[in-house]
């Protein structure tokens, strides 16, 4: 099941993607796809539903983040590892965490804003975990348990931001609109094996970035495990898991996103992002 | 005005505690003291209210973190040049921001619990701005305009998972029950100034922690303007600002929390905090 949310930004209706493409309208159903709506049940609920016998929805409506009112989007770094080899990094001995701000969560196609006095803004697709259920002190054994599905993630990125401004990441990793998250949540009997999965990002038709997610160091089961021993992880929470080669900041010579470019952004059974990148205005 | 939040954890009442130290029910007002609560329109409504109006609350209630549904707690690292030096860190030139998870946010008076595998739990008084109306590029001139008020956080921190445990701080800064935040918020008119209040910190009756906010070393306004430059601070949004000398990691020989230890944390004219420190169950 494809889940999504679509209309204005604030305002946006829960629906499904059918067989054929079609958005279809679950406000009828739900009230949202957030984490109230993710548990188990009412997914198997929602699952029980003829797609053909809910409303079509005309047109092309924007779409929101395919999750709404996350209370965390908790981050992977340095996670694969071909990407750690390509920057020279020694591959973590656990995983490496940081939190994005959620006011940077956006629409998968909306536009994405170079923040003022920014000369390092940087594209990562990552695979997104989406919680169903509250999980703490999780064995790896029960982890996959607590998770609802996958999305794709752009963790947009201000390299000076976030390395060179003094302390944590935080600065550079949770600017409005660095979040961009969809287009659907795909719920996980979607996925055969979430560790196989093809990604790649493009930037104005150069493709950047290209990998799978057989190469992340700390595979779904575990994160999801390793992060329950620090905190609990509540549903509709978003992990967002690390990167594949092929960001700007390690190019030669190293390459930022500026105005009038534009974002393609995929993994294998999850969907397309595409977004277009301006200054901020003023 | 104090506004604070009473009752079970998850089905908070929202009140205010009169002149006579009496809990007054609000809930015939307002739903909640939140973001949505917290704007200059919502509080200039509360304050024309006669609180002799108001249902007295009896008994003595558990009170909730003073503000509901808060969507960001965003930290200040080393902002006391007191503490700076006692650490021998050098100040920062510019403020070091990290993130708290909002699960860690618990009311003033709850239980703190040492995570489990957990040896260095530490304690920091802090001064929180609440935040009251969205702030995006604030100049520093403007930034008061930004602040609903202050409470106390009490930031409590997993130094091994903090420093020792790969990468950014958020894994020893998350930890669930680790933002006691209250016991209510006070509106900025209800404070002289800011920037001279005296705070402490107890540890099952030794004075642990003595400071003042005049030795921030970035205070309020700039911190608002600082932050609102990297993101989108939203109502209801709290920015603990850092913590004066005193904390465990800081003592010869380092001294930290253990089970049955109660903290007892005050910030001149915001009240006072007490909590007792247990294991993780099980």
């Amino acid at each position: 099941m494809k889940l999504l949310r679509y209309g204005p930004a604030g305002g946006e209706k829960p629906g499904l993607l059918d067989d054929n493409g079609m958005i279809r309208d679950l406000s009828g159903h739900v009230n949202d796809i957030n984490g109230e709506t993710l548990s188990p049940e009412s997914l198997k609920q929602l699952q029980a539903i003829d797609p053909a016998t809910l409303p079509e929805v005309a047109g092309e409506p924007r779409l929101g983040p395919c999750v709404g009112n996350v209370s965390k989007m908790l981050c992977v770094g340095l996670n694969y590892i071909d990407h750690a080899h390509e920057t020279g990094a020694k591959p973590p001995s656990e995983p490496i965490l940081f939190m994005k701000a959620t006011t940077a969560i956006v629409g998968p196609d909306d536009t994405v804003i170079i923040p003022r006095n920014s000369v390092k803004t940087d594209w990562e697709v990552e695979l997104g975990i989406v919680i169903g259920t509250e999980a703490s002190y999780v064995d790896e054994a029960d982890a996959m348990d607590h998770v609802a599905g996958y999305c794709i993630v752009n963790d947009v990125s201000e390299r000076e931001f976030q390395i060179e401004r003094k302390g944590q990441w935080v600065k550079g990793k949770g600017c409005n609109t660095f979040g961009p998250t969809g287009p659907w949540m795909v719920t996980k009997d979607e996925i055969d094996d979430v560790q196989t999965l093809d990604m790649f990002l493009d930037v104005s038709g150069e493709r950047r970035q290209t990998g799978n997610t057989r190469t992340m160091i700390f595979g779904v089961a575990h994160l999801v495990h390793y992060i329950s021993q620090f905190m609990t992880l509540l549903p509709g929470d978003i992990i967002p898991t690390g990167t594949p080669p092929g960001v700007g900041m390690g190019m030669n010579p190293q390459t930022f996103l500026k105005p009038g470019d534009e974002m393609h952004v995929g993994i294998q059974g999850l969907g397309e992002q595409r977004q277009k990148v301006v200054a901020w205005p003023g």
